[in-house]
């Protein structure tokens, strides 16, 4: 059981998030469980924040509040792990996903306004950021972080298969997909995905995600690539299709 | 007045998300709308997914649905600026939320499941990644573009200054703040900020952006660095904290 408590002025915004998709099923599962915790709970007469020192333009929320809710979370069960989204925290991939997932128990404290009483850091065991942009609060960020280390779950994400195949999870970016109908104002589900040659299909997702790779994301390139995928990263960067590299290798294998 | 539409399975996150902070204001400033828009209104008997061909595990959204609201949309006002969050998408920066600024309405078509069926690429403007990590929907990333973009708009943040102080705004990662009390569980606010000297405090908020930067995230240090920033990071890369600078500086003015 993973247990997230998300420490924010908008608890409503963690509630309707969880009460939807993955989340919803991993609580409803009894898999994982996330609290929101309304910061204002913990505040004296609910004042969360005040003016920063220095004249530094913009309001701070205040360290007693966050502070008392932690207290109360290690006195009720144990020390959490504390993560808070910042600008300047360790940039969160799927690699990081995966460690968190180690963590029985995470509170994620968010920030808004101008920011956080920097001695909050005496709490942090980690600052997280999901990138080079600037928003309003740490909610978004939490909400996502919550749900990369979710969908790690066993069990959590219904289709093992699905997880498995997903962009950053596998070796390479995901394949295209497509379903009904077979043909869509003139654009048609490519043949080989009606052929029901599971092999043919299996090589042609390969080849779709490596280009994919190569055309968006050459960096994500692993390094340990086999034949096949060599003879396939080969073909597309000769500008070669799918069906022009299944005819080069069955000449190959003929011949 | 920016008009963002943002087409989901789960209008309800994106309306409760839109109701609090900085979106929920600006809205009722008149400076930007954000309507989350039912896919499921647009789908026959309300299917908005199917198998995926080729035997591929998962479910994938119809390309008829999310077809038929951007027919709508365009009918209605014109065509819209479209962004689908994909994995392999452009990464996400303030960079690219200034040129979305740019942009008068903008549609964001949320994924779910597996995936979108591959055709809605036609109608495509840009595909944009939060981040190297796996979600199961578009939502997250959507609301994030929307808030980012929406804090651009001149006004929607109530302090300029709070604007362009933030991290990725400014030359530099953002400085730590504090706020009441003075001293909490032994941690004082640093004296500077208690001076009273704003020139003072302005030079110590600079140095502890640069020290943030270099310590956090040193590929994001400016190329036209003035003396005063070259002096700093020469400082602090010899390990002196803010007093030991101003001293060195002073004495340097006084001999």
């Amino acid at each position: 059981m993973k247990v997230f408590f998300i420490l924010t002025i908008f608890p409503e915004i963690i509630r309707t998030y969880t009460s939807y998709g993955i989340i919803k099923q991993a609580i409803k599962k009894g898999m994982a469980q996330v609290h929101p915790l309304d910061l204002r709970n913990y505040a004296e007469k609910g004042e969360v924040d005040d003016k920063a020192f220095g004249g530094v333009p913009g309001m701070v929320l205040k360290p007693e509040p966050v502070f008392k809710a932690y207290d109360q979370l290690c006195k009720d069960s144990g020390k959490p792990f504390v993560i808070v989204p910042q600008p300047w925290g360790k940039i969160f991939d799927q690699k990081l996903a995966e460690e968190l997932k180690e963590k029985d128990r995470i509170l994620i404290i968010c920030g808004r306004y101008e920011g956080i009483d920097e001695r909050v850091k005496e709490i942090t065991d980690l600052e997280v950021s999901v990138g080079d942009f600037v928003l309003s609060g740490g909610e978004l960020p939490a909400l996502m972080i919550t749900e990369a280390v979710i969908r790690l779950i066993p069990g959590a994400v219904s289709e093992p298969e699905s997880l498995r195949k997903d962009s950053f999870s596998g070796r390479w970016l995901g394949y295209p997909v497509y379903t009904k109908p077979r043909e869509f104002r003139g654009m048609k589900v490519p043949e080989v995905l009606l052929s029901g040659n599971h092999r043919l299909i299996e090589q042609w997702c390969l080849f779709q995600s490596i280009k994919k790779t190569l055309d968006h994301r050459p960096d994500l390139i692993p390094e340990d690539l086999t034949d096949l995928e060599l003879s396939m990263i080969d073909a597309i960067k000769k500008g070669l299709s799918f069906d022009e590299w299944i005819k080069k290798c069955s000449s190959k294998i003929s011949s």
